[in-house]
């Protein structure tokens, strides 16, 4: 098996059509390499959770340290993978091959494929949601001194597209805010992912009367939860991990749609630290990074619904939903992470015009006939919701 | 106004198309009839709590009452609502219609349109919720005997298709029931609905410093909870009813689609209660409970991708999304709770047959050259996964 | 079998939820009430078919002419069908309990359940696509006046939310004409949708050699087409009328989206006739009717997916994915045909302001840097590409 | 800049989870590379048509070619493309760093990056499409081929899980082979796919009165067809794409369904050519083929709905919908091309098993208490259904 096979530079896709991705670190938590190494992690876990045990013989804790430092080139894995259906037994025989002939039966013993990619997709989702909860503090932090600075900075509010009533900058972005602690809460809310071990057929037959200890066993190497019972075809964390994204992906998407919405020439209030060029237009500054954010936004649910759809598994393992899920979760897992690290960056750099909120508002108090007094009896009211946004953000946030 | 729109007959879906929700509980507490007296209660308890803060006169509660009772006919509701675009501007009509001079400016009083609509749906989401639960609670009942019955009960695990290896029913349907379980933990981990009282641009200004007591008031009165502030844009309550729902399918459906696998013909493992008749063929039971949830299922995850696209709202109150989620998380209510009460049924009727099982047990072994022995210690591996569920399950219902 | 079921009242949906299809021609070519008429027309034209073919006796042809006229209860059908998972053995039952002895064994000889629905779907499609061609016509006509009315009025042209270059009015409208063109060209080009009736597993071996002859009989009464063979799994007709469908809810989707923007309240480029009122603040007029269609827009792609996922059906008739594509349809058919209708309504009582097209356009000019020339040598270009679009229109609409 | 940006291996998706594609044809002409290479050829032939209509030098022609053979690093542009929110404006860049300076300014001289995506898209549709036609040219003869084989092999028709009637082989394969037929037709009927050409908003403007015929020009030179008027908000052909690629995949997918049905140990009507091992059960062969194709048809509609629901493209170029298309379609593409040549592959190997069928039947016969003359005469009716698909394919494949 070569190192690299070579036609991986004509078939690769490296982030051209999700510029959103390209370059943030949930791109890498998420590659092809990235998912090769988890797998590579639960094959090295499982072997020494069965020395640990008496089941491999005691020298398999070597062969576990080295199977953890092979080279497994991803696209070696993804051509032979068609045969079988999944990457798991050319990543096997890889494994295998390196190994001493006393250790090798055990490698991969009583595990089944699902066990191998479903394990892995847990630790890349597990990396992945800690880097979201990062990027959404970061994110959090940042409105919220947003909130405070535009505490009483009166500005038009919008209800289907129309100027309604006043409010106040620091009400809109307290909005804002609100969304991303609810998206921040859901991450610390779930519980730890679960490793998947139950063999062939859910039952970890092969390890006797100890299935629940060896399960265990590989969880705490690899820090994930031991499940209830098998979840090949219950697929409760999967959907979890969903609607704690499609959470990152709305809260992200509000943003980028008022950003959006303020920032359109004739409005005004808000720009992009970095407007996007135009290619044909120099006179131009696009709000390019609320776009690449809305667009994300837009891919996420259709994606979501493919895993929810994938719930409905039959049998011990399904033929289809499944294997549906794969690609599913890492576009999840990737464009979640970029909307949440992409928001962050775009909130802190946002700019906002007081002029021109200014101007908006005298619109709007023009056209209904009323004055400034007016104007600070319903920004008053904004002050009460405010504080409660930013006390839960104290608590959140300490 | 009259009581009844007279081409209500020519234009109403009575369930036809639905089956599966056809007569049950969940059809009723969806249907617009209960949209319309939820938007009724929300309109009595607002009044009600403005007279409380002395906002509304005192007379106002004797009002509320009343309207409490006011006969509404959705119909005529439903004809007079595309001019505004929502249903609710003809119902303060009719509602001021019948209120005295000083009470008439108070009804509705600094609540807007989505208000109205958020909470009614709130109100019905509560309602189904608690009957999904009921219905889960029954399904998980009937779930947990048939495990403790089918424990030792030996038959083939199926992996993509094909015979595996030997497992119990008690372990198949013990991973059906921790499906149920999950849901069941999802229901009840999810915080009460909020009400939805923000007016028009989400900050209670008509309320003055009293815009959170006035909130509290009302949602006390409806059982709901008070947000953190307003959620008009930002649907993180609606998100977490879609994703208590696709739990409920994704249980039910799984079911469904085991049902439906294990009463095939050549298989013959289980046979629902009453088999459906066929139109053409009297020979024939098909397995028609479960043919509808399985078909249910595949309903609610794009339903869902509707609603979790509209969490990205633009402004103060969105020009299309909102809208948009109103029938999607109405058939998702439905939907969701006709799968719980259908499955509850069908799981109480499921006839198993040992023969059959045996008989295709009897195949893996011949085709794998094995013996008894090697069954037993297969199954033998299931009891400490089962003795796990069964815990949770006594945990759950003790 | 009484006339009507006495709970309709409390379960049926009349609209309210949707009031883009409330009142419209689509809601009542799309009600339970028009499917029932549709499967009788049905059973009508088979029973028809098989006196011609001399396999039901000759008086079976008044029988026929009796059961069209039937009068039969939405309501009380759909709460049988759960029972055996549709409503047709419950509508056989009442058709026969009025024919004689010797007519009744050949109402619905020879069919599947399949055969009833999906013909009287199709029935309704033909119907709902004949209403929008005539809907989108209307459009394509009102449209097409404002182009020439608006071929030299310069205003700007957005991209990305930002002010771009100078366009005109009528070359924007032509971009919306071009898409309703579209629309229409796939609407006619459509081959006419075709009958089933395939009877229980798609070999109309009831019929014995003259099956094919028999289903041409009964397609050519309905003015329906003869299939090439049974498409109870090949569901390509229904793929074909979600993709038309799809076609015209685009159409009328980028309309209102574009109404949504120009009609912004910074912006004021357009009115809707009637602006929507507010249920909160009098001084605003909503653009109703256009946030009505972008609603409506975004249910229709999700509603889509259920069909189009359906069409991968096993067996010669599937267990769950048909029964899904009932509901979805119906809507996609009443949501689609309400776009089409609402749309032309909308464009036909816009109001352009010409004033504040030119303010804005002043905007760009200022920021650019440049003088009426440049506006006039931008806008002089979009001449022949307009020609060419009405000259389409002019094939279209001779 | 450098050929080749140093993290791609760290970062870039070689097909590891969608094994449906690795190796396939339709996955190198869907990658990241064949997208540049497209967007240069788009930019090339644009700069040959304005040197041919004289708004560029004449010495442009050779720098046209000399741009044509750039050797452009995907990575590096995917890279640079997030300030931008698209990989045109760092790809022009690299374009003109080698391009004369009378020249320079000639290229990408009046289009905008949605002219260079676009276009790109479209070739790479057009390569696709026409592969997929190749694919399903050489499924459908296969298939025709198995109907005649099986024209009068009985087999037991299946619905809703059960036992229904007698059909032949020939007829549930002719059924298989129509819906290929039709996904052909819709290739073969569809129109020239479209040159993008508008310009910043769609007028053509910096090419004055010669919009439309350097628009032809563009077009001629890269075999695409010439919109009616620019497309940019217009989405049109590609729905038609994504429309013909649906069809692509239910075609397979419905084969893909029924062989896992007949596949499963218990019916065992036939099996792959190969089948896939398994990672824990030597005994096992799965329909490994199989089953990629279902997965990839699961994943088909929400992605389609993504683009569906990007046709409401506010203004002249949208803030997010268009984006969001690009990632959609490529899978689009690559899993439908996938799904045509693995399905291609997959009938080609079927080995049907005759002895399971008869046991199968006799099951049936058994059941319903018939005999072998009740076979003959539900068998025979399938006779003219069979012929009239097969004289379908022969004017298809002459």
């Amino acid at each position: 098996m070569s190192s690299r096979a070579d036609d991986t530079d004509a078939v690769a896709d490296v982030g051209l059509l999700t510029p959103i991705a390209a370059g943030t670190v949930g791109e890498r938590l998420t590659s092809d390499r990235a998912v090769v190494d988890a797998m590579v992690r639960f094959e090295s876990a499982l072997l020494r959770a069965l020395a640990q045990h008496g089941i491999a013989p005691t020298t398999a804790t070597g062969v576990a340290d080295a199977i953890a430092a092979t080279d497994v080139d991803p696209r070696t894995l993804a051509l032979a993978a068609p045969v079988g259906g999944a990457p798991v037994l050319p990543l096997i025989e890889r494994l295998r091959a390196a190994a001493p002939d006393d250790v090798l039966p055990w490698i991969h013993f009583g595990a089944t494929t699902q066990d191998v990619v479903d394990t892995a997709l847990m630790l890349m989702a597990q990396d992945v949601l800690r880097q979201v909860e990062s990027d959404l503090g970061r994110l959090a932090v940042t409105l919220a001194d947003q909130v405070r600075a535009g505490r009483d900075v009166p500005l038009v509010a919008r209800t289907l597209t129309q100027h309604a009533m006043p409010t106040t900058l620091g009400m809109r972005i307290a909005g804002w805010l609100s969304g991303v602690h609810d998206a921040v809460d859901a991450i610390r809310a779930a519980p730890t992912l679960p490793v998947s071990l139950g063999g062939p057929v859910g039952t970890t037959a092969a390890y006797g009367p100890e299935g629940p200890d060896v399960v265990a066993a590989v969880a705490a190497e690899l820090d994930l939860a031991v499940p209830v019972t098998s979840w090949h075809t219950r697929r409760t964390p999967v959907a979890a991990i969903v609607h704690t994204l499609l959470g990152a992906g709305a809260a992200g998407g509000k943003i980028a749609a008022d950003v959006l919405l303020m920032a359109q020439s004739e409005i005004g209030e808000v720009r992009e630290a970095e407007g996007g060029p135009s290619s044909a237009m120099t006179h131009k500054a696009n709000p390019a990074q609320s776009v690449l954010v809305a667009s994300a936004a837009r891919e996420l649910p259709p994606l979501a619904s493919v895993i929810e759809a994938a719930a409905v598994a039959e049998a011990e393992r399904p033929a289809g939903p499944w294997h549906a899920e794969w690609q599913s979760l890492r576009w999840l897992l990737r464009l979640g992470s970029a909307v949440a690290e992409r928001t962050a960056d775009l909130a802190s750099g946002l700019r906002f015009d007081q002029v021109a909120m200014a101007r908006n508002l005298d619109q709007l108090v023009a056209s209904v006939g009323a004055d400034e007094s007016w104007v600070a009896t319903q920004t008053d009211a904004t002050r009460p919701w405010i504080d409660r946004v930013l006390a839960r953000h104290e608590t959140m946030y300490p």
